[in-house]
């Protein structure tokens, strides 16, 4: 694209090797940057490097923090038996919009798969089966996602779990609220009527 | 969103201010920055400020550049005697990506829209006149959007360049390449209908 110049089609890049941006959107966000001003172009790049300088893992749960242990780790006011245990820490963003989960969370940093390489020692599995056995954990839920590998996952998991003598839960699966009954898949509308509740 | 560390709602908030990209999009890019190497975010921080920096308008077409006269500019290959007028620098790329267009361009940086409050003397039109008055121009070609705004600036400026003694021409309107009838509105099928050709 020799009609652009060269660090407007570099930032265009950098814009497009971002997920689910394409290189259509990638220019529209390039060309909206050079309409900032000098001020919100650098505090735009300044809060890049910030984030990526101070955010780090949580050393209880493992989900992203800018101090040692995270906000939700650190209140005590929160449920002590209960672990949420997830694939990743937008997913711990995704409970905690629903005000109604008390208890912790556990973030393993990916899921089991063999085929891309990725076994248990890569997760943060040794660090939630310490916790574990540590604090008075009673229940721990499998909040991975309803794939291939989050199934495998949450079953490797509660296998090494339950001789702990944990409750190991699953969440539940059954048609989304708002979803249309004619565009659910077999298996869904199969697990639905099969985990059907009395009213 | 207390659930989520300062850098990072700051981070995800500076994604969210971008045009089309709403909170859950930010959240999802955000997220994605703190899995890129140290160099990577640095390198996309130093994108954004060096864009910012270094581009800005062609001093003949008003387009971007990060010199003072354009690729396009100061290619003497292209036709002198053509001018194509355009809204943005997008419009620009938009041009170029036919690979048809080989006459020069002119950059308005926006529409003549009072209701914005904008008129004519703050967009790039007194550069226009001074290129037609000077250079060997024979046509001005209008290609501004096909809006309100759009069409109230091609008639403005026609009006200010015919007595120059340049054709002034307007894009064509007729239904897109590609698109469907049944979806294309009354206005443009009847200048598609009124604008038929002989084949």
């Amino acid at each position: 694209m020799s009609y652009n110049a060269l660090p407007l089609t570099k930032l265009i890049e950098q814009f497009a090797s971002l997920p689910g941006i394409g290189m259509k959107t990638a220019g529209r966000l390039a060309y909206y940057v050079l309409t900032l001003t000098k001020e919100q172009a650098e505090e735009f790049a300044h809060c890049i490097t910030d984030a990526h300088q101070k955010i780090k893992n949580c050393s209880v749960c493992q989900s992203f923090t800018d101090s040692d242990v995270c906000n939700i780790c650190s209140d005590t006011s929160r449920d002590k038996s209960t672990i949420c245990v997830v694939e990743s820490p937008r997913d711990v963003a995704a409970f905690e919009r629903t005000r109604e989960y008390k208890g912790f969370y556990h973030v393993l940093h990916g899921l089991i798969s063999p085929m891309d390489g990725i076994g248990p020692e890569q997760l943060f599995v040794k660090e939630l089966l310490l916790r574990v056995s540590n604090d008075d954990v009673k229940e721990v839920i499998m909040s991975t996602n309803p794939t291939v590998e989050g199934e495998a996952t949450a079953i490797y998991l509660s296998k090494l779990l339950k001789p702990m003598g944990v409750k190991v839960s699953r969440l539940a699966y059954g048609i989304p609220v708002g979803g249309d009954l004619e565009f659910a898949d077999e298996i869904t509308l199969f697990k639905a009527l099969e985990n059907r509740n009395e009213i």
